[in-house]
């Protein structure tokens, strides 16, 4: 079969290689689409979680059940499925509270084990979720982004009727955006440089779009919102992000960090945490993929927007990720092998 | 009458001046103690706070009603009383909620208006709280940063039965300590340099004392806590004890900076908030007074061993701040008018 093979820092190629075998409890999976995620991208650039000498990366991924191993008892040919891509140690305090998301030994299939940039692929029947039939493969090949933004919004005090903000305009702030739409916010700020991502947030539930190199976001929304939005998210992880997002909190209002920082950042924890203002995390998702799954089929989050471009496997290098580095204009793009 | 007048950086004076009078409304209370607090030092060492020519210090006080101005219903001369120094605008989005500590203006005795380092100081009528027969005076002026600890610990997401960590053995770190032993903490780690200030903690809840010149606090603590405590407080307010409170803070836990930072630090949002820990603050109190004076009286909170010395008013510069700014074996030094 081909395959996405990842060796080191830019140096990744597509390759003729033997298709993955069934174990018991195991499902092989005809791939359909994959994303290509920022971690994708992180990884391609500079090494940073892959530690086998060879990978398959690619953890957003959808498709059709073409094998069950042994055992295997809710699956059968021919259903139409996604992959969580992760799991935990099951051993560890995190892990026996259910949150194996911040498991330290936590273990994800693109990254520790083979992914989905393949045509197929073996995982385990209890990371396998079946789609319901109004469901695109398209779609649900968005189910992992998703679910990252769903978790992030649910453990965030976000209630219906709140105001928010939300930095960078990826795939991860417009999910945001469109998640806190489908969630009653009643006012969404959405601040970012790229023009065509801006267009995207309006199309994604924004209510106003900032563009901070022409304006200050953080005068403009501390003034249209009397002082503060209730909860904002930092969807950029860059330090003048995380600063203003966190300036453009209320007092005891919220901020969290939805984003992966590469470097330690400067912030003064006196001037910002004088009115009581929370910083948060959110790190992947736990026990949220059939909730994901639901509200994406019956359309209460519309993350078809998100989508800028469809790709051939051979194509993943260049049109993909060489592509979403230079070219800010795209945003989510699905690759078919 | 004495006083102790401010007038900038390292200049402060003992001096006779003439009695404060009483308008509508207010009572004049005779200062039987008054706690020096590290504003007092940090106002004396780095003027901050205090815009005004002149200005009385201290806002931690007590005493006895000597005169109550037209309108004042709740007191009478004789009754012995402790003040709550701060009060809000009343106007804003965090007045409205209750929330005057965090209002953008909040004011203070003893840094916008006359505080308790004198014999006498008129205050508002809301701001007295009638002190129960068994509280002494002395007792009474820890009412204060006793209030901003309760405030801190309610605030917090502890419970009965946690495991806690503070960094930093000062006033607030030994009252936090005391009142997390009341609170029913199953374990407190207290984590202070200073030889003296690890015995008082010892005093005052701390289960288990760590020299950080010594040992690494961080490894021990993750060591007999099985990967992290549930609170951990930073009441020293340097970069070291931010990141080391926030390291053994466990996965999904809470770390709360009760300190006031003079200056930006540097942090690494991806490996500290990997675990989905949340970083929350705490300032002042708010609607507090009745319930510290309750715990206070009735012994649930033994703050008594915090204070290390009595000093009369005439020697507050060199016995007091002096003193505590030089000598950290000194922790609350209470001034008698």
């Amino acid at each position: 079969m081909k395959a996405l093979v990842y060796y080191d820092t830019k140096n990744a190629k597509v390759e003729e290689i033997s298709e993955p075998r069934l174990t018991a409890g195991t499902i092989k999976v005809k791939v359909e689409y994959a994303g290509i995620c920022g971690t994708d991208l992180h990884e391609y650039m500079h090494r940073s979680f892959v530690t086998e000498d060879k990978m398959i990366l690619g953890h957003e991924f959808t498709g059709e059940v073409v094998e069950v191993g042994a055992n295997v008892t809710r699956f059968k040919l021919g259903d139409r499925v996604a992959v969580e891509p992760i799991w935990g140690c099951g051993e560890c305090a995190a892990c026996k509270k259910g949150n194996y998301n911040t498991c330290p030994d936590m273990k994800s299939y693109g990254i520790h084990e083979n992914g989905g940039f393949a045509e197929y692929v073996v995982v385990k029947e209890e990371n396998v979720y079946l789609l319901p039939e109004g469901l695109s493969y398209e779609l649900a090949a968005l189910v992992e982004p998703t679910a990252v933004v769903l978790h992030a919004v649910r453990n965030s005090e976000f209630r219906v009727g709140d105001k928010v903000a939300i930095f960078g305009a990826g795939p991860i702030g417009l999910l945001l955006s469109e998640t806190l739409r489908a969630a009653g916010a009643s006012k969404i700020f959405v601040v970012e440089v790229n023009e065509k991502r801006r267009e995207l947030a309006k199309q994604l539930g924004a209510d106003i779009v900032i563009d901070p190199s022409q304006e200050d976001a953080v005068k403009v929304i501390q003034e249209m919102t009397n002082g503060g939005v209730d909860v904002a998210y930092d969807a950029a992880g860059i330090e003048v992000t995380f600063n203003n997002a966190l300036e453009c909190t209320k007092p005891n209002g919220e901020f969290m960090v939805v984003s992966v920082f590469s470097k330690p950042i400067s912030y003064h924890p006196a001037t910002q945490l004088i009115s009581e203002k929370k910083i948060t995390a959110s790190l992947g998702y736990n026990f949220i993929f059939s909730e994901v799954i639901d509200l994406l089929a019956k359309g209460s989050i519309n993350a078809e927007p998100v989508i800028t471009n469809r790709i051939s496997l051979e194509d993943i290098v260049e049109q993909g990720f060489e592509k979403l580095i230079n070219d800010k204009n795209e945003c989510k793009i699905l690759v078919r092998p």
